[in-house]
């Protein structure tokens, strides 16, 4: 029998609390599904004395992480206090400059810093695996790098964040505004204690920029996507794209191109019969497309203690089982920079706009777009109110920038009452 | 660098074939990705003379695949011949019994033979890998055996033969009965050589027996499946389902109850608006759920060279990378028996049948249902066609032998025209 594989656990929030709960409930259970007992020796948290509900006792306490990831008694260092720099990333350091494999949930700091980690592992030797840093309990980081690897990536594409998705539906469902969806969630816990990183789209940007360098063998990428949260999203879009069709979702988008890599983590509408314009709620989705699979959906919490805490533990396990491997899905020294590619593919766009009550106003507005080359697909008119008339209009495809010029264009015609919404309509 | 991993391939039907393509187009790729060179050795058909549309001389050719299994320059035997028995059986034992991998798509024989190749796998030190083998391009037995480790699985659950899901869907879409829609499937060549193993359920009972095993530590046991295929579903059920809000599936469920484990494939009634609801044509879907996790739904191509040879590269990879690990999910020879537990579990359940225009039809219906402890949910009866009312039932949850009572006691009625249709509604 093997020696059993020892971890030093940092980091005692829920998911924390929930990889302990785990290691003690399935530890049989592990044990026959590794070939290996798994056992903590010591764990780390800013509070030793706070009540987490479960009995810490019977492991070493260190109050600092890097002193636990030092330990002489911890094989495995399992970080799971956030943040993409700070005392996460020099714990994860320290582990990595003794030769120990690190475990983590933390996107920010893989977002940030994971080329410069990748790189420290693999000089020593070590594994960095990170399953629970994006979806939380889908396993897209072991399909796309174990699953996949016969396949030529050619899209990554998903609802990453289920604060943003819980919001917008909800938004939907109820018919509420953004503002009194936001402070509803704000009130149940659902965001971040800085919300900007949810509504702001970071957290699902972290995500993306760690599912491209898998996906592409490029080095993270983070201020390489193209970002916009979903503050602007109104009930108005939403319930306009939903009459022709359409949801509204915060998408991520990854897609190499002949100009680079292309990524986007944006509102967009996708088809309301589509996988993904079905989500609802707070669950994930990620969409997989390859050149000899096609495309693979999966779908799951993305979030919260015991999903999280699954996906730690299928970390633990494949290092338990000696499963081992680059961190990105190739030799971190052999990524290749990742060159921005801003998204000249073209696409449909929904176009939202307040005509106002003047003759010939909708025909100043079609003989613009018509200039810029932007052709109309289906358009709506509604009955005036306030002086203004509601438009919706679908493009045909076309690029940003031919939308751009229309939109300035349109702006000088002094028919249209505010700046149009525009939103990049997704083949999914 | 390490040495190049030598493959065998016998079978060269598209699946090989593909296998065959991805291996080379990707040759770069692979070896990025597992750090070491895959190569072919040698290749084996039925048939030297055939044009597979790919040129097969630089590899070395074997008539027999047990001869290609032996060959000192084979360190991975690929079965894609199929067949529960015989050369597909006979080649695999032969590499195993040299110590050498096997990676094979072969859900018949794992489903009969899983046990004793395991066992004998084990004995000698080597894997046997078969992402393929259930669900084509869809990574479920790496999900399940690897991504949900940390998890007790509560239930395994889905779609699992495309054909089968493909003509329900097109039934269901174009009016067509069972007969015209299973002509025209034979006619495309979607269906197997013997059409039974799609229509009969016996290939999708094949891949539910696998998942079983591997979610509960169980033996292989598809004798122990409670198995009807969709021959019986009519256009009537499939459009009276839709008319309360429900889809029919032909679907697997696998679950351990505490008198043993249940396994079914049948066709149930999901409802509309589930994922599993909006499958729609040859798509499979496999929804897992682990006490931790929660729920996780995987969404792909079940069939086709490419998806098929997509998961068959995926084992390839893991043994060039060196995951290794019990066939299935722990020791072979540490596997309980599963005791076969017939679906016990109250259900709800979808009764049709045609009440003869007697006075007091209805309501002898109604007193036999109540008087055999069957309570009704919704009722619905159509206007008389031919002497004939059609009258569509959904029950409270019963257990089967309730149901099975009320339908012996309708029998006796008189007043029902022939035995009606009972399906399980599976909640999802």
């Amino acid at each position: 029998m093997s020696q059993p594989l020892r971890l030093g656990i940092a980091g005692l929030g829920t998911v924390g609390v929930g990889v302990v709960q785990i290691l003690r409930k399935q530890a049989k259970l592990l044990q026959a599904r590794t070939g290996r007992e798994i056992v903590i020796s010591a764990v780390s948290a800013r509070d030793r004395t706070k009540d987490r509900g479960v009995t810490l006792s019977s492991y070493a306490w260190e109050d600092d992480p890097v002193a636990l990831a030092k330990r002489d008694d911890v094989d495995v260092f399992v970080e799971l206090i956030g943040g993409e720099d700070g005392p996460a990333k020099d714990a994860c350091e320290a582990a990595l400059a003794l030769g120990k494999d690190v475990v983590t949930a933390n996107k920010a700091m893989l977002a940030m810093h994971g080329q410069s980690l990748a790189e420290t592992a693999e000089e020593r030797g070590c594994v960095i695996k990170y399953e629970a840093a994006v979806a939380g309990g889908i396993p897209v980081i072991k399909t796309l790098s174990e699953a996949l690897a016969g396949n030529e990536i050619t899209r990554v594409m998903g609802v990453m964040n289920g604060s943003c998705n819980y919001m917008l539906t909800r938004m939907e469902d109820a018919g509420l505004t953004y503002a009194e969806v936001f402070a509803e969630a704000d009130g149940l816990g659902y965001l971040e204690a800085d919300p900007q990183l949810d509504v702001g789209g970071i957290d699902a940007a972290h995500k993306l920029a760690i599912l491209s360098s898998l996906a592409f063998g490029t080095k993270v990428n983070f201020a390489g996507i193209e970002l916009e949260g979903i503050e602007r999203v109104s009930i108005e879009d939403i319930t306009a794209a939903a009459d022709m069709g359409y949801k509204i979702k915060l998408l991520g988008v990854a897609q190499m191109t002949g100009r680079g890599l292309e990524q986007r983590m944006q509102p967009c509408l996708v088809p309301e019969t589509s996988p993904l314009g079905q989500l609802q709620g707070g669950t994930n989705m990620i969409v997989l497309e390859g050149d000899s699979v096609g495309q693979i959906v999966l779908r799951g919490p993305g979030a919260g203690a015991g999903p999280t805490a699954s996906a730690v533990l299928s970390d633990i396990c494949d290092i338990a089982r000696g499963v081992r491997g680059p961190v990105f899905g190739q030799a971190a020294t052999k990524l290749e920079d990742a060159t921005p590619a801003l998204s000249k593919r073209p696409a449909a766009y929904y176009l939202r706009m307040a005509l106002k009550d003047k003759p010939g106003a909708l025909a100043k507005v079609a003989a613009v777009l018509g200039e810029a080359g932007v052709s109309i697909d289906r358009m709506r008119q509604y009955a005036h109110a306030d002086d203004h008339a509601p438009v919706l209009i679908v493009t045909h495809k076309i690029t940003r920038s031919d939308l751009d010029h229309a939109l300035s264009a349109m702006a000088t015609t002094n028919v249209v009452a505010a700046d149009p919404v525009a939103l990049r309509i997704e083949e999914v």
